[in-house]
């Protein structure tokens, strides 16, 4: 067979599309983007989706590679890993997933057929990992091709809300598999989150699905920390006079935290964390961190603690949808800007003065 | 009541003891030790035993007290805090162990009352923890005082030997929950094992009752690997190239080792585990450290990995008394030295040139 | 020294009391009790602390007593084991209770040293277990000697309410330990209680810790039901018909729930369990069975299921008390009715018709 | 596309084969099978995979089929859950194996996708779980058609042994996850088995992986207790006399045993698990049960246990791979008989009187 006849083999296309152009947000090496006109995706392998974005958003981490701190991303790529979306066209060897279905795009690509995902860590799978908007093109486009679709998509529920939902495709995964799995908070537990971005909100509202006693917001940022308050931290402490850990001490009578959990990704809120573990408990690291730390062992050694790192798996996806739709989480509560898809290029701008806009997650509408 | 009548009211002695005298090793400050008289130990709370040594040993430990490294330590201490021996005496508090028992000591003293005993922390009692031959007086004497009795002393089993079962007092509890358990060895897991020295070498014994697949020993010295061989290691790195974790990872076809135990203390050893650690893998911290290391956060904050520390709680001793009686391990197979109590100066000295006299554990005899 | 003397040195007593009687609830064989004179106890082992109830309640268990249905209960002894109170005296042993402490009475004596206590089975102690106010003297009396006081008796916090710790005695740990932690509740299950009795609202308040999506509660009574709607259940199920476990399988689509809690103790309350546990998922069993069941292992057997049963140790009270002192737990919900303790023979009257009344917790206060 | 056409686009075939029929063993209805002629199997869905069978078994559940128990198996239907072979053909959706690859075949198909899957509950698969031999066409032929093939198929070890890695199709994997790892067996603990049959046994050699201190195995048979005693056994107990409980609870002192793993399926096995669980410990059911039994919840319900019922997920297939490879386990120890493939009548006969030919595994060779 030829390459085309192959993918003619491998598709079971509802109607041949006229189009073959499409708007997506293009990135062209640091500092430059461009909502822009590229070829619409075909299926490549027969375990592809083709999903029409309805809603999507922007990450932290699109700021980053746009900063050009992530080499691996090339001049060209689609970016964005988030997304809702319907189902256009389906690879031969899909089963889960119909032409027309409504689905959440996981940040994450799932063989489940490789060592890795057989044992849940889908991040590290060998066919797959976060490679939307990294090394393939992603979702911040009118349409998306999604490799290893019954692995990496998911069912959007009858009565669910896209702007709600797009927060099941990294935010929530991370913040609850990262933080608050990892550091395996506990019914009466109190648990201290330091960075009150997104991400670290993110760990805030999951970690309430344990019962911790008290949470501990530490951020430089006032108003951050306001909405954290409203988010469910019991106690908020401003980081600006470089005594946070001084004070969490002093709030939990000498006797630290049992989890401490790194939401920023620089040495000093991870020294944050190892000085205000208590013996016996947790430091869980969700943060992306471009440099070492210095890891204090000859005071670490006899505490009994651990610390924890992990690229989000996003295998508590089902889990998650369960709590949503259950209302005992409300995730769109993390957002704060709207925006038309068209209007991606504002969105980004604003995005990227989050404190100035007080922005913590910006939706994109189709 | 006065202090005397106290004692009284709270001992159940046999028989006055004759002689208040007895010979101990004692630290006279940094680099000097001596076999002298020190008083015999008395009941000083309802809930102490007063115990006769029968048989000791050292601990790498001890050692670092005598270099002066351990400040707490003061002058006129005596040292030792492993032992086997038979209980004297016993406070009106006591009531897990009668006058005439044959005991293990274990190094951790626990309360079992306080909210770290509660949770299995013995570690860090707070009535306990580690003390004995550190801020009271230890088990290198002919008698020692046990606070904390019916937490701090086990049952020496009917068909016990003496030799085997003073490693239950530190050094196996020590290898098997800092690193064993702390480690999860899994059957078919590969293991390595940074430290071939008596703890690393408690380490290899134990992580055996997992069946692990492969486990790696790294050690700078050929005769300690030798042994490792002879106690189950399947391959043996010698690190003096400074290449063992090149090594391991060519070993592992470039996957590195599920669990990397770290049973040495310094930042080189600290970093073959980092360098090693596969996805998902679990570093787990035996080593005492002196001073901070690099955590490689910028390597590892994605690879899903755990980092243990721990102070032995000892809190296993009782699963480590069943498996040493059913055969399934031969703590005794860790002593290669044996000397009559009198001669302990001989003994540390022997101890203290360990690679040079192929030095493992040194039994001490009454 | 005579056991006179022996009293006298476990004993460090405020003030000599200048009473030696006391008023108690004393059962006197199936259907007879009486608020009575009796002895004040006092203290009999170096370990036992005397603590003046303040604040009591009933049991469902006391009501089993008065039936006869536990023959261990003997003529004369004081019921109760539930209570608050301020402890008057204590034994030598004592260490972690002072004269003058309030406190909370465990249900369960633990005297944290022997094998069963040291793995947290408090319920199994082989010096205590639960023997207050059912082979030794109990709680619903002015005064109450507490056996192992360290391992039997709680700190009552400062800004505690009586009516609310009360619950901690016996009802939550109970719910908590035998059907929540048993049943492995996780965030988005789906959970069935078959019994809305007291204990079946203490696994419904305690099974919200993990934010299931779906709490479904099954009884006859429908005011009990009404009652569980307010503490949190989302789904009622009147079972008067004889098909509860078809209800539950049709609003779970068929799939079952993840968990089956059983709080009656009757083979017709465990068989709708067994009929509506989820492949994958665990039955709890909280319930005083009198009678074998009909185990479905013909059914069962290929369904990937555990079933528990505990009889509760109360390990979890530390955990229970930080839960409820940080607001996310009302215990006092629970309460219906409060009478005087010297009104005990009435309350016992409105507990006994509980139906009737309404009643679900009856709170005694001195 | 018509049906042909599909056929054609989802196989990649090496080259057309030229006979199209093979030999296999036909259930005809109770009592009745036959080695006869049967259509090659062909690729049916783009996952599948076709395999020549090289080595097979034949499983107690085969016995149960012929008897007529398991009505769903239908006359024609090719029998065998277990078997190593090479890959002839696969469906354009296999991207895990290749032709020619060398590969062990689960007894159980897993899509992977399906809910059950994802929790690693491959036995409940959607899509697949116990099917081979069962619902469709099994191991026992010269080919078989393996659905979701990169769920259900592992590569064979380069050095594997076909005897050995055939023991990893089922009889291991259910021994370990049923038994073992739902038993919860931990170093030190006892164990009892119950039932010396070749399940019984691969429980008892999959047990030591946790260095338990105590097996004890309970039979009929005198001889397979001599085989579990050469398998690691400690203690033997002949239930004849119908006292089995009786004999290990005197043998425990009292205590019981932690474990205590079924391994026949009837009631009278069940019973004595009940009866020998210690407070605190685990019933681990492996055996297939026909008919409800008598649970005793009045002695139960307060003892702490948990009962376990499993059917064999295959999950564990990896970690008991490595585990063979590293030598730890000799599963062709169970393999007692060996016939030519062409011999499976005679194969059957030599099972089917496993009791007087002293039967436990009987081989196939292609």
């Amino acid at each position: 067979m030829t390459t085309a006849e192959l993918h003619l083999a491998t598709t079971s296309a509802a109607t041949p599309s006229p189009s073959t152009t499409m708007k997506a947000l293009v990135y062209h090496g640091p500092g430059n983007r461009a909502w822009e006109d590229k070829p619409r995706p075909t299926i490549q392998e027969s375990s592809d989706a083709i999903v029409r974005i309805t809603t999507s958003t922007i990450c932290g981490t699109d700021l980053h590679i746009l900063k050009g701190d992530l080499p691996a991303v090339t001049d060209g790529r689609i970016l964005g890993h988030e997304g809702i979306g319907v189902v256009e066209q389906i690879g031969t060897g899909v089963s889960e997933f119909h032409v027309g279905d409504k689905v959440i795009v996981s940040c994450v690509t799932a063989c489940l057929k490789c060592d890795f995902c057989k044992r849940s860590m889908y991040s590290h799978c060998r066919h797959g990992g976060w490679i939307l908007g990294y090394t393939i093109d992603g979702t911040q486009a009118e349409y998306v091709r999604i490799p290893q679709a019954d692995g990496s998509l998911y069912h959007f529920p009858a009565d669910g809300d896209e702007e709600a939902m797009v927060m099941l495709s990294d935010i929530l995964p991370t913040g609850f598999e990262c933080g608050v799995l990892n550091g395996q908070v506990k019914p009466g537990d109190s648990v201290a989150i330091v960075g009150a971005g997104p991400v670290g909100l993110a760990v805030l509202l999951t970690a309430q699905f344990y019962s911790p006693a008290a949470i501990f917001m530490i951020d430089l940022d006032d108003k951050r920390l306001a909405v954290a308050k409203t988010f469910g931290a019991t106690t908020l402490v401003n980081s600006t006079d470089g005594k946070a850990a001084q004070h969490v001490m002093e709030l939990t009578e000498g006797a630290g935290v049992d989890v401490a959990i790194e939401a920023v990704g620089i040495p000093a809120t991870f020294d944050i964390c190892q000085a205000i573990v208590a013996a016996g408990g947790r430091i869980a690291n969700v943060g992306v961190h471009g440099k070492p730390v210095e890891l204090h062992m000859e005071k670490l050694w006899d505490r009994n603690i651990s610390l924890t790192t992990r690229l989000v798996d996003a295998v508590t996806t089902p889990m998650l949808l369960k709590v949503v739709r259950s209302g005992k989480l409300q995730p769109s509560k993390l957002v704060t800007h709207r925006f038309a898809m068209n209007d991606i290029m504002k969105a980004y701008d604003t995005f990227a003065n989050a404190a100035k806009e007080g922005a913590l997650k910006v939706v994109l509408k189709a």
